[in-house]
C-alpha cells in the first residue's frame, strides 16, 4: 500500500493538541501520521514517497459552504458581463460572445451590474433590440436576482403590459406600463421555461468545467445551493463511476416541482456526493431590493421587498423536508425573512424532533440584534458570504440606513452568539476564489484596501476565524466534523497547499497568493505548474 | 474496477422509495444498483461477479448501538460463568477454566447471576477460598455492577472490616461487619488496580476474537460504550492498517483519569473507527440495586440505589465535552438517574449550542412519565437494549412495583414520543445474538415464548421498528444515516444475509434463524460455512 508523504514550510492543522506540523502522510486516502518531518518520515517507513511543497503552507482542504456549480459552469461557458462599465460594453461583449453561449437559439449572459454604469439605473429591452432584433437574448443580473431580457424574448414568453407581476416577482415597467425588459426575481420564472435546457453534453461540459476550477482554486469540497435534479442525477452516476474530483455537499432544489421528486427520493449519502439537504428560497437580494425588511428600504420609501413564500408554505415546506430527514437550508437576506426563517426553523425543528439536524440560515445577511442571539443561541448554522460584504459595501448603507446596518453582515456577532459560522462565496455571484474570501473575512475591505482598517471592522474575522469559517465550519454544517476539516490523524485527506500563512502572514499577502496544490481524498487534484 | 452482484430471496432495504428488492451491486464498497435481478445485472453490466445468497433475506447491515468490544474479547477468553445454576457449579467451571483466564495469577471469571441460584442470595469468599486458597479470584456479575471475589483478592486489595464504603459503591458485610466478598458498583475498583493489565498479546488477541464475534453474528458494527485508551490506541492502529473487519463507533470512556486524555485528543473519525463521542456512568444496575430511583425499591425499603456523579460533575464533565464537540452519552437506568441526565443534557446542549451533537441517553431503562416526553420532545437518543427487558423481567416488578414499572423499557413510548431508538445488546452483560435482540424487540418474551403474549405487550415494536432499531437509529446515533442504515444506491455496502425475513416471519423464527453472510464496506467479513 503506498503511503504519501508531504512536506511543507508548515502545517497548520486547526488540531488544537498539535495545531502546527512540517509534514504529513497519506495512506487509502487516509492522514496516518501528522508531526514534525521526521516523526513522519518515521512512521511512513522506508518505501514512501516523497512529495516536497517547498515554501508552501498546507491547510485543511477549503470547502465553500455555499456555491452553485451548475452556475459557475454556465458562467464559464456564456456571455460574461461582470465588470461591464456600461450598456455599450454588455452589447459589445454579447457580440463576441462564443457559441457555447447559445441554448437553442438563445443567447446567454450573466453577471450585469448597473450599480456600476453611469446613472446606475436599470437597463431596458431597447437597448438590446437594436443588435439582437431576432436573437432571443437572456441576460442575469450578478446577484441572480434580476434578468434583463430583449424585445424578442419577452414575445416568446408572451409577456405583455397586460401581464399582471407574479407573486413573489415584479416586471419592471415604463411609464406607459409596457414591460422595460428587467425582471426581478420571480417574474424571471415567466421567461426561464422558454429558454430550451442545455444538451446533456452541454451540461457534462459545464459541470466539468465549474469541477476543475474548484480544484485549482484550492478547493476540496463545495455544498451546491440548490441543485436541480438533472445535475444530481449527472453528479451521482459520477461519483459511482469515481469520477468527482471534489466532494460535493448538495443542498436539494427545493423550489418548483422537483421538489416533490427529491422528497420521494430521500437523501442520498455516496462517495464524494453527498445530498441530505434542501434549500428553499425565502426573499431576493439587496441590490434589487427584493430582501425582504421590517421597513421601507431608507433609500425607495415604501418598498419593503419581497417574501417568496408566505410563512404557512414555508413552515409546510421545512416539515415536511425535516420529516423525511433532510436539514434545511434557507435563503434569508433581508431582516424580515431572518426573522421569519429563525423562528420558523427553530419551532418546525422541535415540532419534528429534528434539533440533530443542524438547520441553515442561507446568507443570514441582514438580522435584527434579538434574531442574532436567537439563532446563536439554537446553535444554528450561519452560512455567510464574506465577499458579498466587500461587493455590497458600497451602497448598503444607502438600502438600509445606519441602524439596520448594525445587524447586517454581523458575522462576529453571529458567532458570539452561537452561530456556527460557515463560509462561502455564492459563486458564480462572486468569484469562487477562496483566497478572496479568506481576505474579505479577516479585513472586510476591497482588493485595494479600501475602506481603510475596513468596513465596520468590529465584524471582522481573525485569521485562525476565517480559515475555520471555510473547513471546521463546513464540516460541522454537513455532519463530516469528525472526518473532515482538521489535519489529524485517521481523517480523510483533504488539504490545500498555499504559497501564504492565511492565519499568521498579514492579510494583504492573501491577495496576491496562489494555490500551490488542491489534494482531495489523497488524490492530487490540482497541482500549480 | 470488479462489481459483485447480490442476489437474494429478497432485500429488505428500509429505503420508502423501494422496500424491497431482489438484488443489488457492489463496486468500490458503494451500492451502485439496488432492484430486480434483472435490473441490477444489466446495471452492473458483463464482467460482474454474482453472488447468490439462495433463500436468504438481506437486510442493512446490523448495528449494535450500546455494547463492550474489550468485555465480550474478556469473555470469550475467561472463564465464562452465565447460567451456571450454583455456587458449586461456579467452582466447577472455575477449576476447569483455561490459561487464558489468568491475568498474572489472578484468575478471571464473568457472567455470574445469584437470581437464578437456590435462595437467590449474594454468594461469599468463603465458598471460593476452600479451592482457591492463594489463588486472587475475581468474579464479575452478569450486569456487570458488582464483583465476587475470594479472601487472597480482597487481602491483596487490603479490603478488611475497617475499610469504608467509597462514594457510589458498597462492601457488602456479613453481621459481623466482615467484608462478604461482593463489591457492588464503585467498590470493585477498589480491586481493579490490582489485578495485573493484560498484555499486548493478550490484548490483542481478545479484541481480534471480539471482533471476529461480532461479524459472525450479523454484526457490520458496533458502538463500543466507553472504550479504554488502549483498546482505542490498538484500534486506531488497525484502522489506518485496514484490519477492523467491522465499524467501530467509540464512546470515549469518560470514567477515571483517561478522561482528560480524550479530552486533549479531541475527536477521532477514521475508515472504519470513529471517536466522537464520550461515555459517563451516572448509576448502577437494577438487578444489583444500584440504578438510582426517585423513591424506595419496592423489595427493599429505604434504598433508592446509587448516583456515581453529583449532579454538579454531571454537568461540569458534560459541558467540558460538549465544548470540545463530543456527543454526550450518560448511562441511566434508574428513574431518578434518568431525570437528571435529561436535564442535564438539554440544558447544556442549550448552553454550549451543541443541539446538533445528537446527545444520547444509555439504557434509558426506567423513566417518569414526564421524562420521556422530555426526552423524546428534545430529539434524543433513546439507546435501549431490548434482551436486557427479557432478562430483567421475572424480578423488575419486584424492585420496582407495578406503578414504576409503566416506564420501564418503555420502548414505543419512548419512540412515541420522538425519541431516536438505537437498538443494542450490551455484550457481553447479553449475548451479541442481535437475532435474540430482534426477537426480544418485537416479542418481549423469553426464548421458550414467555410470558404468552410478551411481557407488557403495549411497548412491543413492530417488525420493521425493531430492525430500524438495529440499523438506522444506529446510523443517526453516529450521524452517518446518510451513508449507512438502509439499503439505497450512493450508500456504503454494509448488509447482513439471514436465513429469515426479520420483518414478515413470524418472531419464533427468529429464535432458531441463522446468519447466512456480513458484508461492511463491500466486503464478505462472514460467510456462513
Amino acid at each position: 500500500m503506498e503511503t504519501t508523504v508531504y512536506v511543507a514550510r508548515r502545517i497548520r492543522t486547526l488540531d488544537a493538541e498539535r495545531p502546527e506540523a512540517e509534514a504529513l502522510a497519506v495512506r487509502r486516502g487516509q492522514l496516518v501520521a501528522v508531526g514534525s518531518r521526521r516523526e513522519v518520515l518515521e512512521a511512513a517507513g522506508e518505501g514512501a514517497r516523497v512529495v516536497d511543497l517547498g515554501g508552501a503552507v498546507v491547510v485543511p482542504g477549503l470547502v465553500d459552504a455555499h456555491a452553485h456549480l451548475a452556475g459557475l459552469g454556465l458562467s464559464l461557458t456564456v456571455a460574461r458581463l461582470e465588470g461591464a462599465r456600461s450598456v455599450d460594453e454588455v452589447v459589445r461583449r454579447l457580440a463576441n460572445a462564443p457559441a457555447t453561449s447559445f441554448q437553442g437559439d438563445w443567447l446567454i449572459g450573466k453577471g450585469w451590474d448597473q450599480n456600476g454604469w453611469p446613472g446606475g439605473g436599470f437597463p431596458g429591452r431597447s437597448e438590446l433590440d437594436a443588435r439582437f432584433p431576432t436573437t432571443p437574448v437572456y441576460l442575469t443580473r450578478v446577484d441572480h436576482h434580476a434578468a434583463w431580457v430583449n424585445g424578442e424574448a419577452l414575445r416568446r414568453a408572451g409577456i405583455t403590459r397586460d401581464t399582471p407581476d407574479p407573486a413573489g416577482g415584479r416586471i419592471l415597467r415604463d411609464e406607459r406600463g409596457e414591460p422595460t425588459g428587467v425582471l426581478v426575481d420571480n417574474a424571471m420564472e415567466l421567461v426561464v421555461p422558454r429558454v430550451p435546457p442545455p444538451t446533456d453534453e452541454q451540461l457534462e461540459a459545464r459541470l466539468s468545467a465549474a469541477l476543475e476550477r474548484c480544484a485549482q482554486v484550492g478547493l476540496t469540497g463545495v455544498h451546491d445551493a440548490g441543485m436541480d435534479l438533472r445535475t444530481f442525477r449527472l453528479l451521482q452516476r459520477w461519483d459511482m463511476a469515481g469520477r468527482l474530483p471534489v466532494r460535493v455537499y448538495a443542498m436539494a432544489d427545493g423550489q418548483g416541482e422537483s421538489r416533490r421528486t427529491y422528497l420521494e427520493l430521500g437523501t442520498y449519502g455516496g462517495r464524494m456526493l453527498e445530498m441530505k439537504s434542501v434549500k428553499f428560497l425565502l426573499d431576493g437580494a439587496l441590490g434589487s431590493r427584493g430582501a425582504a425588511l421590517h421597513t421601507a428600504y431608507s433609500d425607495a420609501p415604501g418598498e419593503t421587498g419581497l417574501l417568496l413564500m408566505e410563512p404557512e408554505e414555508l413552515a409546510a415546506r421545512t416539515e415536511a423536508f425535516m420529516e423525511r430527514g433532510f436539514q434545511v437550508c434557507v435563503h434569508a437576506i433581508g431582516d424580515r425573512a431572518n426573522t421569519l426563517v429563525v423562528d420558523t426553523l427553530i419551532r418546525e425543528a422541535a415540532e419534528t424532533k429534528t434539533q440533530g439536524l443542524r438547520h441553515r440560515v442561507e446568507h443570514a445577511q441582514i438580522l435584527r440584534p434579538e434574531d442574532i442571539q436567537k439563532l446563536g443561541a439554537a446553535g444554528l448554522v450561519a452560512s455567510v458570504q464574506p465577499t458579498h460584504a466587500t461587493s455590497d459595501m458600497g451602497w448598503a448603507e444607502a438600502r438600509l440606513g445606519a441602524e439596520r446596518l448594525k445587524g447586517a453582515y454581523a458575522w462576529k456577532s453571529l458567532k458570539e452568539a452561537g452561530a456556527v459560522l460557515a463560509l462561502g462565496s455564492d459563486f458564480p455571484i462572486e468569484s469562487p476564489d477562496v483566497l478572496a474570501g479568506l481576505y474579505a473575512a479577516r479585513t472586510r475591505q476591497d482588493a485595494a484596501g479600501r475602506p481603510e482598517g475596513g468596513w465596520r471592522p468590529e465584524e471582522r474575522l481573525t485569521g485562525e476565524e476565517a480559515l475555520e469559517g471555510f473547513t471546521v465550519g463546513p464540516a460541522w454544517a454537513s455532519f463530516a466534523e469528525a472526518r473532515r476539516g482538521r489535519l489529524k490523524v485517521g481523517m480523510e485527506a483533504d488539504f490545500t497547499a498555499l504559497s501564504v500563512d492565511p492565519v499568521e502572514d498579514a492579510p494583504r499577502a492573501l491577495v496576491d497568493a496562489r494555490v500551490v496544490a488542491t489534494v482531495v481524498d489523497g488524490r492530487e487534484v490540482f497541482r500549480a505548474p
